[in-house]
């Protein structure tokens, strides 16, 4: 095995008949004094309990898949080092914990940093099942539970997953069955259309009845098909704007027809005017998910899941919690993630989440979401993450799927354990190196929640003012004097559309989080920070000292005892990544001190 | 025959045997009554003589391709309806009158606009031999004389055409003869370590021994082959740098090998450092083409042409004279226009060029360059320029090449008459449109010699820092006080590469042209023009101007009557031009806004 199971020893060239026989062998695999029993209590499903008996053995109780959960956290624990009480119950917070993969039938990977598609290519299925077998573990050890295989944008020939591939994808879903692991399909809004029926129209008979026999269909082949995921009327896909409907029209005619198998339907609502006028100051692109779906809110069909972005612009360094996480109480929601680094360095440069995704899970009230997904970082590459150190991200989005409540620092400690063998000092490095990451990237990209000075469509490296006239809605609108938009109540009233006591926090700017100043307010760079900085001094100092931090990642790193290959690829990325912060870091502050005039109060060289 | 041959009937299906046999077939064609003898008097060359007789008749005379040059002179004047006097003598200007394809043998054309290559397709030869022919046609009818096939970023199989496809290239020779046009081929600096030989190292035996052998078996093929184009040690192509030598040493290696033959030897001036640190402000890349080659004035062999870009930059839309172009007393030169809208309207903006090169003449001494060279604007598209006035572009530069003294407004008159049939009044205001659309185009860009203010790599549509960062030399360094690059004694010291009455020309603010103020002079916002307006108001008003100038110019357009297709095409192509005249001006006012603060005098609405 591979990454954070490479200490796990077991023989996958054969499929494992069930989760309890998998379990069976994780545990058998550990040595021969390691004594273990398995106990299966279906009524328990997912959950399990471990006993640590006082003989030294232990017994992991669970229902079908709970023992495999246990057996997983079991050997986690020993192959960490953990302590574990002599009696710990676990159940999962949500019942779908999902994998979203954006790969493409031409096995290409949309936002995907580590090689080609592990599931397709040239336009049809094409996998090393002893590679799909190593995902189920992956997915199993941190109780994943669902891996939507294809991306949600559906190129052609995707959509012959429910047609001419259906026997093949119920052969993947067999393969993945041992692992807990439920497969689901993103599916084309318009697909009818592809046979003879000339509407996509929710509200038409014979669109309900082609998805209720393509359900039925497909349901034969795959009883426990997690479900369809769609994206609807986003950045070109169809939907039912098309024919005057709305969003709860067109996921409820899709609910109908999974609804007699238990299928879900995940909704997704990244719908927002890709087309905006940089002229317009009217349009705020936060704003729309809300407009669209908050008039919605309890009338989606029980088996229909809005997956949210956790923000609401889409996965920025730094963004609010989406007002539709914190509203739409009467909806199931998903909280959407995104292990891709697509605005957070390609997996070039280091960005571990747990720390952000804390901030989130804080700001959410309990029960408010059921259920989690997260757009996969995984590829072909031999590493499967690209970036070695990208794989603690994968850990521990399962870790915190099952329980939000899960300490950052010990999950990538944890992770750390059993993926390299550190003693205590390297491990402590490393941990902090990777906990301090995100906000190391934070400091030398774009400041104070702005988000978006990237390179346009490749998303990759600096570029101040590269969305600044283009069409997607995300402007900074930095001038002479300020930067920023107001989005408060005198602006854009986007604020608005949090509960009163969000809005409080972050009206003033005077209160409001230094980190969401810019994603607010719009500001002068004369305007004083809490701790008496200026802003544009605030600028400077992250940029300056977010490259800083780089280096010193660089030299912990080449300290650090990593075995080859991971050591060489974990080099060669964080001199790119240096490459960059500097480029970063020099760029942002020429840009701002060509607009403001400013010089840095330190006289640090802030190039012409 | 198209474009500007339209009213040539002449049947093109089977090849003439020799200039003399096309002339006569051209001239047969006018009408039955009209009376023309033909005298070839082979010492006048590429002159031609055309005597008006008392009777009616005419008589041409000239050398082998003079009484070409000369039969076409002649119908032209009777398809545009000119008075010819009594008796004309005409003589070219410039032995060789290039054009320069940038087709590659995948059939792409580099910065085409029209289409794929009229030469090649996947990899091979693949051409339609009618329209071989009606080019032969266009050049013969202004006087162009050499064709080199394919671009000169040598990508493989190119270098097959000194090799496998050496047959196919001397049929495609015979093909063009008897129009008067050589063929010209680009050649790979390092083609010979294709063939064993370890090192391109222009001052090795073995390296001029290939080439000797090279050259032998080429001209053996094609005895008329006008020469190699070579672009060396320019973004990223081989050259003699690679081992140490200079480029004299470069170009006089290839030049002994096709000495024996007659071949010329092109070596394009195109050399800076394309990687160079946006923080480095000592390099100046205007300056990099003189501080490689100056030092080597008279150095190069005779049959060696230095072939110069018009400006130091890149066929930007405002650029001073190469200083080259003036100094290199002791080197033949050639001037490189380019006639493919690279940075230009991609032929969907109309930009009639022949006003820009009419500067350039101007202000080049005589006999101070023997040669000129264009690249192509032609496609596999119907109508051969993608846009139908573009074509206006290909027959005015071959008339200005003929002869710079050609009068610009006279040269587009006769292409409106020969292309279409207007009324007097259609024709004046179509050239009064194509005289004024460069200018027009110039106002709503870049202001003021600034350049570059477009999308990097594709280089179409308004990005005011897109090249700000980047690695291609190329900066505004646009602040909230100033804009500009000083390049005169006080700033980089570009402007002392030139004569001393041009330097005293542009060294003053106060003096210098307004057009180039600030490829010259970083200059304060407030900076008073000679009119008595501020500099950034200078910039609102020209690109206010230019939009409306355009509007005006979509108007005419479709008062005028032009014939389908080119109506359809016209006028669609202006809706885009128009769209992004708006774009442009809007995005640069707001550019400049943001960092100036200044409003405009006079009210207009410039975006936040």
């Amino acid at each position: 095995m591979k990454a954070w199971l490479s200490k796990l020893n077991i023989d996958l060239s054969a499929a494992p008949s069930s989760p309890e026989e998998l379990a069976r062998t994780v545990l058998a695999s550990v040595s021969p004094d390691f004594r273990c029993r398995i106990e299966t209590v279906p009524a328990l499903e997912e959950s399990f309990r471990i006993r640590n008996d006082p003989d030294g053995s232990f017994t992991v109780s669970g229902g079908g898949t709970g023992v495999l959960y246990g057996a997983f956290a079991l050997i986690r624990s020993v192959f960490s080092g953990k302590e574990l009480p002599d009696s710990l119950e676990s159940a999962p917070r949500y019942p779908l914990r999902m994998i979203n993969c954006w790969d493409n039938m031409d096995g290409s990977v949309e936002r995907g940093y580590s090689g080609s598609s592990l599931f397709f290519e040239a336009g049809a299925f094409h996998y090393d099942p002893l590679r799909m077998r190593e995902l189920g573990c992956f997915m199993a050890s941190v109780g994943l539970n669902v891996l939507c295989i294809n991306n949600v944008n559906v190129h052609f020939p995707a959509q012959l997953l429910l047609e001419d591939y259906l026997p093949e994808a119920a052969a993947l879903a067999d393969l993945f069955r041992p692992f807990g692991v439920r497969l689901m399909f993103s599916v084309d809004f318009s697909q009818p259309m592809r046979h003879g029926i000339p509407t996509a129209d929710p509200l038409d008979p014979a669109v309900q009845s082609w998805w209720n026999e393509t359900a039925a269909r497909v349901y034969r082949a795959i009883p426990d098909l997690a479900g369809f995921l769609v994206k609807a009327d986003s950045e070109g896909r169809p939907g039912p704007f098309t024919y005057g409907r709305n969003h709860a029209d067109g996921a409820n005619m899709l609910a109908r027809a999974v609804a007699p198998y238990g299928g879900k339907i995940v909704w997704r609502c990244f719908v927002y005017n890709c087309r905006q006028d940089w002229r317009d100051t009217k349009t705020d692109r936060p704003m729309a998910a809300w407009e669209h779906y908050s008039p919605l809110d309890g009338q989606f069909a029980d088996n229909v899941i809005l997956q949210v972005k956790h923000g609401p612009f889409d996965f920025q360094v730094r963004e609010p919690l989406s007002p539709l996480l914190l509203g739409m109480k009467h909806t199931n929601l998903a909280m959407e993630l995104q292990l891709a680094q697509e605005y957070t360095g390609h997996q070039i440069d280091i960005y571990t989440m747990i720390p952000m995704w804390k901030e989130l899970f804080d700001e959410l009230p309990e029960d408010h979401i059921m259920s989690v997904a997260a757009v996969s970082n995984l590829g072909r590459d031999d590493n499967y993450t690209g970036h070695p150190l990208a794989a603690v991200n994968f850990f521990t989005y399962g870790l915190l799927a099952w329980n939000p409540q899960t300490d950052a620092a010990d999950a990538v400690t944890e992770w750390i354990r059993l993926t390299y063998h550190f003693a205590p000092e390297d491990e402590r490095a490393l941990a902090s190196l990777l906990l301090s990451s995100r906000r190391t990237y934070e400091k030398y990209t774009a400041p104070l929640g702005i988000g978006w000075m990237v390179s346009p469509h490749d998303h990759y490296g600096p570029n101040p003012s590269g969305y600044e006239y283009d069409l997607w809605g995300t402007y900074h609108k930095a001038n002479r004097d300020a930067v920023g938009i107001d989005r408060t109540a005198s602006g854009t009233g986007y604020l608005l559309q949090y509960p009163e006591a969000y809005q409080h926090k972050y009206a003033d700017p005077e209160t409001c989080p230094d980190l969401y100043l810019l994603f607010y307010h719009r500001l002068p760079y004369s305007f004083r920070m809490k701790d008496g900085r200026t802003l544009i001094q605030r600028i400077y100092d992250d940029h300056f000292e977010g490259y800083e931090e780089t280096k010193a990642m660089a030299e912990i790193l080449r300290s650090l005892p990593f075995p080859e290959p991971d050591r060489n690829v974990i080099l060669s990325r964080m001199d790119r990544q240096l490459y960059d912060a500097k480029e970063w870091c020099d760029i942002i502050n020429t840009f701002f001190r060509r607009l403001s005039g400013a010089d840095d109060t330190h006289g640090r060289t802030i190039y012409d």
